[in-house]
């Protein structure tokens, strides 16, 4: 805490608190962006293209192809949104260093610094971006995405048949799923086996109805 | 501004400030999330697909079963996004409500109720989330997926050959980035032709991507 350490130490468990919410938070949440998509929807779509087509090299293709595209999205998605997060930062915090100081709290604003930086936090709710974070966000979720994505597609680069393929990726991604989950959930606080749970239900979901709906149109 | 609004009238600006700062950004943030990468990647599939099939059958199969996909996945991504910011903010409420106040502000202090909202934005940077905005929040991103994806895909769904597909497909979703970004940048005050020829960019270099790949893995 900035705030007046010296009339108010902080209770013991503070200071911890607050390094365990603003830590490696950034990573953990650039992987979990790039890796829940990388290991769903290419799962979904190799999955979803084998009940339709009658080729392990259409889906490979059409799976890599994928790959390429939602990794380069995300990935520069996910640069302009710290970008974005970046500009905002400075642009609110030069507005409230330019505007005059409301006379609230005396104590900090005999600390012009201290008083922006309440300002920044408690008006406006913003923390100060990481110089630098915009680059490292893309790359962390574009490799995240790829490393998710070629765990589905594996089977079907080795596979010689279809529906073994089908099977093994099917297999192996629910695994994936789960360990991902589960993992998440106990980074990011949320529970492990709940996690676990919840993204393999997601997977399924989406590679369900991709299976559904090429199944349906194939057919027609 | 909720502290000590006897002691400090707020400067006009300020009010219509704050609102402006957590008015429609959900419902915008949401749609720009869904449409960003529900135009980009069925396009870049579909794009990439060209390039190494034959059939413009298939490439409609893929780009249906990736929107299928993409929209579930990224809507209860967003559903689970919106849940868990609910469920943090409430648990760190209730910790903040039992944990012992500290003797900084006093003013503050004699108000329990400003007092946790202080410490839930100052310590946490926390807004507390709207009620039921996870379900609207997934309902949103992925019928923006839908919309979005359902862009590029249009000319293969109602042309004969692949090579005119193809090209209308390119020609109406570069258009449609375009205004997409534009409008995006618009709303977000991140400026207008900045924003359009970002957007552009990203939905270009995906689709590169994706058609260099598969065009080479199908020489291969």
């Amino acid at each position: 805490m900035a705030i007046n350490p010296v009339e108010a130490p902080a209770p013991p468990a503070s200071p911890h608190h607050i390094e365990k919410h603003f830590g490696s938070t950034a990573l953990v949440r650039d992987v979990v962006i790039g890796m829940s998509d990388g290991l769903t929807v290419p799962f979904a779509l190799a999955a979803g293209l084998s009940g339709a087509v009658n080729s392990v090299h259409v889906v490979v293709l059409a799976g890599l192809a994928e790959i390429a595209a939602g990794s380069i999205a995300m990935g520069l998605g996910g640069f302009l949104a710290a970008q974005g997060d970046a500009e905002h930062y400075a642009s609110e915090r030069l507005r409230e260093e330019r505007s005059e100081s409301m006379p609230v709290l005396e104590a900090l604003k005999r600390r012009p610094q201290a008083w922006v930086d309440f300002m920044m936090r408690f008006e406006l709710g913003l923390e100060e971006p990481h110089p630098g974070r915009a680059g490292r966000s893309a790359t962390t979720i574009a490799v995240s995405y790829v490393v998710g994505g070629l765990v589905p597609l594996f089977p079907y680069m080795v596979g010689s048949s279809l529906p073994s393929a089908f099977n093994a990726s099917v297999a192996i991604t629910l695994v994936a799923l789960l360990v991902f989950g589960g993992v998440k959930g106990r980074l990011t606080g949320s529970g492990t086996l709940r996690s676990a749970v919840q993204t393999l239900v997601i997977g399924g979901l989406a590679a369900g109805a991709a299976y559904l709906l090429a199944r349906l149109l194939s057919v027609h």
